[in-house]
């Protein structure tokens, strides 16, 4: 069966202040299974909707030359099958790993549920001091107003205390960092501590944030469906468009109080 | 030798309208290749600095336990090794291949210049023709204002009409639809068309574009170093901060008239 194409879900979210729970939209995000000939290939994480023209570019972009991409009606859901000649050695070279997604052809919240353990932590915060970590990120990264290019994350403390901040041309990478730092610092797991991201909210993001023990994520930019599925699943307070003094909390809003 | 901490490379600009070069700053993106016990495990993007964090704090989301990570004086450039215990078959599942980036422990021009033509396209564009692209994707992008979460690819032709916008959560996504929609047009290569995208310019959009024939890639973000790199080597027009009504042009610079 073929997943519908769409692009945005509806979910519940508690606005602060206020806090009556509302809807809003959120970007979808689900893994992909890219075949080739048959053969599972690559799973990507992707908006779906135009899988098969998905599949094609990120294929020629390794050097095969598709003939055709179809998604038989016997097919799992969110798998595409493209029909190609390849080397497959030089596919194989070519495909390098990458962090930017932890799953491997299982389910993708499946992939992380045996990994880590629930966030208990009893961490709250206030409203105000939460929305105000955003602009204080910016105003430490020292690189983003000369190039415009790095993405930035922070590690604070319940008082609001900066930690820690990385930057990277990779958000992802910009996370690994701070976890490496607190690794280094015996910090871990982050019982106490708030990640801020300077970006928007992906599942690696929160999947990497569950892992380190990290009770609340929060970012200036929007989260993904399959984000917020993943922190409601793992305990995780996920805040996002956290800006102007507002929080948007889409999972754990008692930790977020006023 | 270790690769020095820095964050920002300097770079020629011609800024449009006008164009007297100038100095500008970039963020910089470089490969890392991260060796677990002397084994090479995952090559990444990366801006320099804090690289044994980073080969921490990923491997730690892998579910390696690491104990130190070091850069030992004989290590290649660009290379950190992390003495961990790992049971490597789970490593090797946990790893999946991604599309982000398309480097396997070579190096990354390297890499691309065997597999892309030159672009020798003769395409020309006036100034302002290409400084409305980056409003007009977003005017078309159907999703964003209701999720803020998404990025876009748009496929313009030298009047600046649009042949396809596609979104994802993942920028890299973005791009591999519309040029896998451009195959099924059998449009490839793009001489005499432009890429647009929403967000910031790395190394593999650049790599995409190349691979795809396309003479002009411009964007509303900032590139990287190793986007501009690339794209003077291949023969692209990589054009940055594209907003109100100015262009910042990084490669190439004849094809911006105006």
């Amino acid at each position: 069966m073929k997943a519908p194409p769409y692009a945005a879900a509806s979910f519940e979210v508690v606005r602060r202040p206020g806090g009556e729970p509302e809807r809003d939209e959120v970007a979808v995000e689900e893994p992909l299974e890219i075949r080739l000939n048959g053969r599972a290939i690559v799973v990507t994480m992707r908006t779906p909707g135009h899988d098969e023209e998905l599949a094609l570019g990120l294929l020629l972009s390794e050097g095969v030359s598709p003939l055709r991409a179809e998604v038989p009606p016997d097919l799992p859901v969110n798998t595409v099958d493209v029909a190609g000649e390849v080397d497959l050695g030089r596919l194989q070279r070519n495909f390098y790993s990458s962090s930017s997604c932890g799953v491997c052809g299982k389910g993708a919240l499946e992939a992380v549920a045996v990994e880590a353990p629930r966030v208990e932590s009893t961490l709250r915060i206030e409203r105000g001091l939460l929305a105000a970590l955003p602009e204080r990120l910016r105003e430490a990264q020292s690189t983003f107003p000369a190039t415009g290019g790095l993405h930035a994350t922070g590690l604070f403390d319940e008082a609001g205390e900066l930690l820690c901040l990385r930057e990277d041309v990779s958000r992802s990478n910009a996370m690994d960092k701070v976890i490496g730092w607190a690794f280094g610092e015996s910090r871990l797991p982050l019982g106490g501590q708030i990640l801020c991201v300077s970006g928007r909210l992906s599942f690696e993001l929160v999947r990497k944030a569950a892992l380190a023990g990290c009770p609340v994520l929060a970012a200036a930019g929007a989260p993904s469906s399959l984000a917020v599925d993943l922190a409601r699943d793992r305990g995780i307070t996920l805040c996002g468009f956290v800006r102007g003094g507002r929080v948007n909390v889409y999972s754990k809003p008692w930790r977020v109080e006023g």
